[in-house]
C-alpha cells in the first residue's frame, strides 16, 4: 500500500454546543473530495482525538467513510496508551472500511515506555493483532517522547508496519530513518514548514493539520517534488512557512479552524481548554492567509 | 473537608487476562481498611488510569465504594484532557459517594495548554461544573507540564477547589504554594521519598503510590511528624527512600506491584506495554522490601 | 575539615568602568567578617566568575584572603571545563591560602561529559593532582548537567573530594546522596528557599547566594536548626523564601545587588550582558527585603 | 563580505602532553589550503576552545594567520560570556588579520540571557565595539540556549552582524531566519548531515566539524548545489550522514580526530575530560571512513 501524496488530518468539527457536527463534517470533506489529496487521517491529534471518546472516534470514522470519495485511502488514528485498546481501537476502523491505523507512541509513563525496548513491545504488540496496517506516529512537541530512529529500523522488519508519520521535523532524523530502515517501509512528515526540504530528501508523503485550510499550496508543493521544479517548490514553501507556523506552533487548532473558516471550510469552536482566538489573532491569520486560497 | 493524611493512588488489579481482577481488589481495600490510611484515591496514575475505558473507571469506583470502610474518604482521579469529558467522570463518581475529585493538569497540546490562562481556564471550568470539589493534580515527570505557583494561588480562590497533590518532587515549589495560596487551601505532595521534609514545611497529606505496598512505613512517618518526634520520622524517611525510588521513579507501577505481592496484597500484572519485570530487579525490590510489612 | 554552617558566594564588586572596585570588595568582607558566617566562596557562580579572566580570579583570591579574618574559612571557585586549567586555577587558590576549591560539573560538550564515568574522571583527574582537597558544585539549572547521585557516591570514596553543593534545590536527590555517600562526605546546599527542609534532613551546611545581602537571616536560620527551634527555623524560612526567589530565580545577580546596596554592603553594576534592574523590579526586592536586616 | 562554501571549524592540535602542537596545526593547514574550502574557523568548539587561554587562543589565531593560503578567509571564534571579554578577544583577532568573529550565544546564566532582549543587548554591544564584522552562532546542544529568530532579524538589521551560524539542525528555523531577516544578512548552517537541504532552501554556506577530516565530500555537496545536480547532491549526502553522526553527535571531537588521523590530517589526542575513543569506537570510525577520504 503505497502512502505517497498530502493527507490532512482533518479536523473534528463541534456546534457551539461541542458536539460533532456531522452536516459540516460533510461539507468539509465533499470540499476535500475535489482537490489532489491522497487521502485522510481521522482522529489523529488535529483531530481534538484526545477529547473525544471512544464512541464519538467511531463515529466520525463512519461518517467520514460514508462521504469521502473512493479514490481517497483512509487512516484512522487509533493510538491510545494501552496496546489492549489501540487495538480494539484499530480493528474497529478496519471494519469501518479503513486501510491503515495511525499509532501514537506511548508517553504517559515516561520513565518506562520512553525506550527502544518499551517502544518495540507496544508497537509489535499492536501490530501482531491489528487487521490493518500501522503507521507509526511520532510527534514529540506533544508526547515529550522522540521515538528512536534504531526503534523505527527495527519495527521496520515488521510486516504490519510499513510507515512512519514524523513530526517532530527534525530532518536529521527522517534523514537517517530512510537511510536505516528497511526497503519499502515509508516516511512521511508532519510539518507543513518543512515540506520541500523533507520531500527533497526521500519524504514519499506528509499528513499536514494546514492542509485541512490550504489544500492546494501544498498538493502544488507536491507536484513541483514529483515534476522536478525546484525554484516553484521552494517560492510555494516559503509562502506557506508563515502561515502554517501560525496555525500549528503558534495558535494551533484553534487558528487552524479560524483558516479554514476563511477559505470556505467549516472550523468553528474548539472542545475547551482549547480557547477561542483574540481578535489580534484573527486579524494575523487573516493577513496571513489572503493570498491561500482553500 | 479536610484532606489530611495518607492515601494510596491504588492499584488496578487485572488477571492474566487484562481483565479487572474484582476479588483481588475486594481482597486488597480490606487489608488497607485495617491500616490508619486516611481514604483512597481510585483511577489515579497508579491505577493505570490512562490505560482504562470509561466503563472501567466506573466500575472501579463502583466496587471500591463497596468495600471501603466508613471511615475513608474517598477520591477519584477524574482528569481527561477535555473540560467536558472530564466535567462527566466527575459527577459520575460523585453520584457513586466519592468525595473530591483529583483532576490532573491537561497536557497534550502543550503550546497552547501549558500556560497559567489556560489552566486556570480548564480547572476553573471544571471546577464551576462539578458537583464535588476538585483537588489539583501536577506530575510534570509524566504530563511534561509543570503548573506555576501562581496559577495555584490563583485557583485556589475558587470555592470548589480544595487542595493540590504536587508531585513533582520539588520543595521549594512547594513552599511558594504554601505561602501564597488562599487560607484553608490544602497542599499535599505525592512523593514518598521527600515525605518527611514536606510534611516539616507545611503539608497537610500525601497521595503516595508507594503506601499501597508498605501502608505502615508512611503512617508512622505521618504519626512522628503530628507527635513532633524528628529523629523518629527522620529515621523512617530514610528507611523508605531507597525502597520508595525503587516502586516508582526506577520500576514504576510493575515493580510497585511486585512489591504489594511480596507484602500480601494482590499486586499481578499490568496491562502492556507496561511489562514484567526481570528477575534481577524482583531481587532488588525483595532486598529492599525484607523489612518493610505491609 | 568541616564545612558546617553558612558561606556566601560573595558577589564580585565592579566600579561604573566595570572593573573590579577593590575598596568596596574590603568594605563588604570586613562587614561580612562581624557576621557567623563560616567561611566565604570567591570566584563563585554569584561572583560572575565566568565574566572574570584569569587574572581577575587570582587577584581577587589575594584581595579576599588579606581582608577575610582569620575565622573565615576560605573557598574559591576554580572549575571550568578542563582539567588542565582547573587544576592550575585550584593549585593558584591553594597558594593564596584557600583550604578548598568549589569545582563545578564540566557541562559545554554535553553528549561527551554528561554522564556518569566522564564525571568520575573529570573529578578524579582533578583531585588528584589538587594541592587542597574539593566540594563538587551541582546547579544544572545554569549547566544544564545534573550529576547522578551515584557519580557522587563513587566520587566520596576519593580521599581529596570532601563535599558537595548541590543547588538544584531537589531534596529527593539531596536524601539520597546523604545516603549513599562514604561516612564523613559533606552534603551542603545551595538554594536559600529551601534552606531548613535541607538542614532538617541531613545537609550540613549551605552556600547562599542570598546570604550576600542578608547573612543574619540565615545564620537565624542554621542556629536554630542546631537547637532545634522548629518553629523559629520554618518562621523564618517562610520570611526568607519570597526575598530569596527574587533576588535569585527570578532577578539574578543584579537583583542580589541592589539587596545589597539597600542592606549596607556594595552590590553595584554587573557586567554584561547582566542588564541593570528595572525601577518595578527595584521596588518589588525594596518591599521584600524591608524587614531583613544585612 | 561573502561567507559562501565550506568551512572548518579547525580543530587544535595537542601532543602527549597536552599543549599545542604547532608543527601538526601547519601540517593540517597545508593539507586544507589544497582543497577548495572558502576558509578557517579558528577556536570554535570543535577547536576545544572552552578549554584554550586565552593566551592560547591568541597563539594559534596567529599561526594560522601564518600558514593559510591567501584566498581562505579566516573567523575567530571570539565568543565567551561576558561582552567586555568577547569584544576583547574579537579585536585581538582582527588585530591578527582575521576578518570576522564567530560569537556565541551567552548562555551560563539561563534565567537572565536566554530571551530575545538580552541577546539582542549581548550581540549589538559586542558589534558597536569590534573592529570586524560578528557571525552570531547557535548551537543549543551544547549551549542549552536556542537563539529566537526573532531576535536573529532584530539582530541582522545592525550593520556590523553580516551573518548566522545556526548548528540546531532545525531546518524550520533556517527557514524561517533566511524568510525574515534583512536581505544580505547570511544563514550559514552548522550540521553535516543536513548539509544539502539546507543548501537546497537558501543557506549560503556552511561550517562542519565534519569537514576537517573529510573536506573533499562536503566541497562535492556545495558543488552539487552551484550546479542544481540534485541526484548527486543527495547521493553524498547519504554517503556522509552516517559517519558525520559518528564524529559529531556520538562520539564528538576525540571522534573526529580520530578521523582526521585516519585521512592524513593529524588529530591526536584532545584535552581532559575528553575521553580517547575505545577500541569499538575506532573500528567504527574506520569502517565509515573507508570511502571517504580526506
Amino acid at each position: 500500500m503505497k502512502l505517497h501524496g498530502i493527507y490532512p488530518p482533518i479536523t473534528t468539527p463541534f456546534d457551539h454546543n461541542g458536539d460533532i457536527y456531522k452536516s459540516k463534517l460533510r461539507h468539509n470533506v465533499e470540499k476535500w473530495n475535489r482537490v489532489g489529496l491522497s487521502g485522510y487521517v481521522v482522529c489523529g491529534s488535529t483531530g481534538e482525538s484526545v477529547f473525544l471518546t471512544t464512541e464519538e472516534k467511531i463515529a466520525l470514522w463512519g461518517m467520514v467513510a460514508e462521504c469521502a470519495s473512493d479514490d481517497k485511502l483512509l487512516m484512522a488514528g487509533t493510538g491510545v496508551e494501552s496496546v489492549r485498546e489501540t487495538v480494539a481501537l484499530t480493528n474497529a476502523a478496519a471494519g469501518l472500511g479503513y486501510k491503515a491505523a495511525m499509532v501514537r507512541t506511548p508517553h504517559y509513563y515516561k520513565n518506562l515506555v520512553n525506550n527502544i525496548d518499551a517502544q518495540h513491545l507496544y508497537f509489535s504488540s499492536v501490530a501482531d493483532q491489528a487487521r490493518m496496517p500501522l503507521m507509526i506516529y511520532n510527534w514529540p512537541q506533544a508526547t515529550g517522547v522522540d521515538i528512536h530512529p534504531e526503534a523505527v529500523a527495527r519495527l521496520s522488519e515488521h510486516p504490519n508496519i510499513i510507515a512512519i508519520k514524523e513530526s517532530s521535523g527534525n530532518l536529521e532524523k527522517v534523514m537517517q530513518m530512510i537511510r536505516e530502515v528497511k526497503a519499502g517501509f515509508q516516511v512521511l512528515v508532519g510539518s507543513a514548514p518543512t515540506l520541500w526540504p523533507s520531500l527533497q530528501i526521500g519524504a514519499v508523503g506528509a499528513v499536514l493539520a494546514f492542509a485541512n485550510a490550504a489544500p492546494y499550496a501544498t498538493i502544488t508543493i507536491w507536484e513541483a517534488h514529483r515534476t522536478r521544479e525546484a525554484e516553484a517548490g521552494l517560492d510555494w514553501q516559503n509562502r506557506i512557512g508563515g502561515p502554517a507556523v501560525l496555525v500549528t506552533t503558534k495558535y494551533g487548532i484553534p487558528g487552524l479552524k479560524y483558516a479554514m473558516d476563511l477559505n470556505g471550510y467549516y472550523g468553528g469552536p474548539c472542545r475547551l481548554p482549547l480557547r477561542p482566538l483574540s481578535p489580534e489573532a484573527k486579524r494575523e491569520i487573516e493577513d496571513a492567509f489572503q493570498d491561500l486560497k482553500g
